[in-house]
């Protein structure tokens, strides 16, 4: 369960009330506040506080004044400039906050992107909850024998049996040890700091995270990437999702050149101009090494 | 002049129009939203968009739901700890959109500050105006014979009308070539980004800025410092009064501990404790140089 | 054990070779170079590289040429009034790359420093050696009863043998089944990057890490500080000594300036006056909280 | 002149006395170390010190001990792949330090990159020197006509001249005054901080400028580029020779990958596709906008 009863109704209650604002607004966002987007099998990712919108990108390139009413063709024509052209800091005028509940596997790699704001749920001061991620069955990916760093196939039978009672029977366990070490019945208890040392990476942890535009997107070209591992995958869908109706002109944009889009190193460029001559390209006379000339091969469709 | 009718008209246009958000909002801050503050003879500073209040730094501290609802007392107490702690990150939950009208040489100042988020007015693209500041006659400081980064007495007399020439016929005539180089008028004209170079440090530019609350505080220790120049700090009081009634717990907090508050080296401590038990300490017996003797003395007021 | 005795091989053969450079050196730190200090049951932390020395810091300030050959005693002097006055970007003139072996969750505090480079060894590509912290027994300890965050006294008797025999029984079965799991003997074998998940958070980590002088002064500030947690300190409290040859004179001033000083209130900068006029201030005259008046009388000692 | 004859003297007494370290060095850097490449009129810039090479890289991607001795074939390929993955964080491992005599108004773009240390000569402290930047007759560009941010071809004969006329005579009339302002001969003198408002953007100032070789690319990929204003491009141009001797690997992987590469958009790579296929592209076909299929025909060549 992502949530519990009581934050469910708190929820609902911050969904109920409105109150009026000065400020640009964002009529896709709202609809999107505060809502808990169930993630994997225990986790959630909700948006809890935003500014600006696609006219507050324009606004900031022009430096000029008021909400940025110029005609909406206008408007997303100069977005996709300054997208095509990297041109990053009116993107930075746009901030979310997000509260996501996600495995502790997960938040060390989310943490890696530096330039955002955090404040986690603190297991130094605090008891965490008896909540584990365990894979769906059709997720408990092999290791991949082309790449070090990826999946294969899915296990099956008896060797998915035994991973997932091993994942269940270790997290069970281990939490059992945690509460037993912390708790000063008819003894001291020891020191949560510590005793948090017992848990394992799959334990499920919480944070606000605060990040401009531009650094979201830089993380969702990361992580919603077919190469990245599929449990921080899903957390950048969902919030692929929340962005697309938050800024529309900017997201369409970034899916364009930036999702959709491949970078072609010179030599790659060359080849293409070749090939667009009629001349027959191998790897080998390429000048790509094999690694290389698979990606291009893949680019090329 | 700050603004120009056209600007005036607009900004009231856009105080006039409320709409509905579901987010978190603050009174105080509404009330400033979009109004240009007069700064110096020409700038201006006014809030062009806000996210968070003092709830949203106890929320992020709690790592909780909702708006932040505990009773005041508790939020003022929990922010009191927060800054007396240096627990910076939920201070960072808070951020602020600045547009700013000021000279270039506070705008070199200030950018030096970077964490944050800067869109500048263009001269490689647009035309700069032409305004410059021209300080006020009791503005006009003697370099400081006691220190080498200060001021001292206001110029007077004729020395301060020779000054006030030389900075109005020097910006006039720098302008007026300015728009001569870059004139087509029969000619093919200078590149702006060429012809910009002409242009002294005491015209205005404009940007907007955009900074996390943590971090603005950082700023205003600084440049709302009575040893910061005189031309940003003026800029950094205004933006006080408007941090004071958007976030006014964390606003005191800031007031007590930094502003207001005093950093003494484990030597300056053991001074005091010296002194209260009745010894006489002099610098000679302090082991503090002149120079750390003064400003410790200063500090004892 | 902290290194393998072919990474001690390696570290005495990187240490029997220097090569002239016209870099600044300092010999202090060149002393220290490669060695790994043992930190911890199985961490250790080593320096890998370094750039700039106390003469570095004084050269920026100066923006001047050449090493910073001034006498020392003008050199020390710059340094602390640097240190006591904020002036931060000089320090930031250095740089240090450390490589350091340490359990995840202490990992997990050191991140939050973003502002530092890493690398850390991958999870998800090569497979984590079976080291677990285990605490030596006088480490146990329980949890505060005065401070939320804080340990009290050590375990003692049966308690502290169950806590040990937990932590230590729970870290190899966890890691018997990672093995398991992610063995492909007669099998397909679950991928890496799943497998980790069932690992304790005392399973040792590694990585590089790149900070400037600044940051790390910053960083020692708070990991140092008998506040925290002592298995983030003994990792501090190593490299404060590597920092105290490496840049003596920045490292007095910040022992003085930071670890030794104390930042006092408005309010309290005011007890102090009062109480220097022979006022009798108690807590309720004081204006202060219980907990702020606590602080007070601590840091008056 | 750039350098005086003092510092003259000084660079070379710098490079005549090496010392040992155990450091990893670059001896592709060593030969450049201190000296001052002269850029524009009066500019220059210099490498003052560096952290690492190509063999850094390597070691940190791959978290090992050592210097990285793996066999050069395999550490290029490693870079490449690094590069080419947009795997930034090993690229982080390397440093350099420059110290940079530079037009203000070139500083100002400069300043834009925030990841970086700082440390500018003081405008508030000292005297500003009377060196001013007039460019040569032929970096006279004309406003571009197609492209509002751009350059045309240069202006010549008479319009060349009064250009030239009005940049000399303005600044030394600025500096003049600017002298006069700050001389207490018989008078006060105006505060430096304020009477440097008075000298154009084209005076010289100079800086200690360190950044980690990651964030040096990215500044040489956007001001290096054929876009970027020929005034800092030409630093970029020279700090892009030093990079290709310290780093070699990593600069040849650049230039394949960054410069000398093209990002493509998901529309873009679809109508490459098209036209593999033997299909007639045009604009109108392609779901371009003009200006995307006139920068997509550039990159076909």
């Amino acid at each position: 369960m992502s949530v519990t009863p009581e934050q469910a109704a708190e929820i609902e209650a911050l969904r109920a009330e409105t109150r009026p604002t000065l400020r640009a607004t964002s009529a896709g966002m709202e609809a999107h506040l505060y809502t808990a987007y169930p993630v994997l099998d225990h986790g959630f990712v909700r948006v809890v506080d935003y500014m600006g919108d696609d006219a507050a990108i324009c606004q900031a390139a022009r430096v000029s004044y008021g909400r940025g009413t110029k005609s909406v063709q206008n408007d997303e024509g100069l977005i996709r400039y300054l997208m095509r052209h990297w041109h990053s800091t009116p993107f930075e005028m746009c901030e979310i906050k997000l509260h996501v509940k996600l495995p502790v596997f997960v938040a060390r790699q989310w943490i890696r992107h530096r330039t955002a704001n955090v404040n986690e749920y603190s297991a130094r001061y605090s008891i965490l909850d008896r909540e584990f991620y365990i894979p769906e069955r059709d997720a408990l990916a092999a290791q991949s024998v082309v790449n070090n760093q990826g999946r294969g196939e899915a296990l099956t039978g008896e060797e998915a049996d035994r991973v997932l009672r091993y994942l269940r029977d270790d997290a069970m366990r281990a939490y059992d040890h945690y509460e037993e070490m912390i708790s000063s019945d008819g003894q001291q208890g020891l020191a949560r700091e510590l005793a948090r040392m017992n848990l394992p990476a799959n334990i499920y942890t919480q944070w606000y995270w605060k990040v401009d535009l531009h650094n979201l997107l830089h993380f969702l070209r990361l992580r919603a990437d077919a190469h990245a591992q599929y449990e921080i995958r899903v957390y950048a869908d969902e919030i692929c999702k929340v962005v697309a109706d938050w800024v529309p002109f900017a997201f369409r944009a970034f899916e364009d050149y930036r999702m959709g889009g491949a970078t072609l190193s010179s030599t790659a460029l060359d080849c293409v101009r070749r090939m667009l001559k009629g001349e027959e390209v191998t790897q080998e006379t390429s000048g790509m090494s094999k690694g290389e000339w698979r990606e291009f091969q893949a680019v090329l469709g």
